[in-house]
């Protein structure tokens, strides 16, 4: 395989402003295999690339005190 | 997690015309989770997306007559 992407895209009701968005960036960013991570406020999403685990993205985003929905 | 999108790119260094495109994606629609399979005929290359395994993709390529490339 030359090229594996993978995209993940979490909804998180709690992204309100720029310092949730912030927060989540930089906690996720500290994820093993994270390429690049967006927070979307108006859409309460965030869009992780990267060969990453669900669970260790899911753990950041709560540890930076917010819920992911289900 | 709202969204997952896997996106794999193989080389296929004899693809070279239309004829092995129609081989190849008809061959690659078939593998079991695959959303959308696209072969460039130019760049030599196929583009599968979906939550597939990489075996089985390799598998079907190798089924309609093509190597994949390491």
């Amino acid at each position: 395989m030359v090229r594996l992407v993978t995209q993940r895209t979490y909804a998180v009701p709690g992204i309100s402003c720029a310092h949730c968005k912030a927060s989540i960036e930089a906690a996720v960013a500290g994820v093993p295999g994270v390429d690049a991570v967006e927070v979307d406020v108006a859409a309460r999403t965030v869009r992780v690339d990267g060969d990453v685990s669900d669970e260790a993205v899911r753990a950041a985003i709560d540890d930076a005190g917010y819920d992911v929905a289900d």
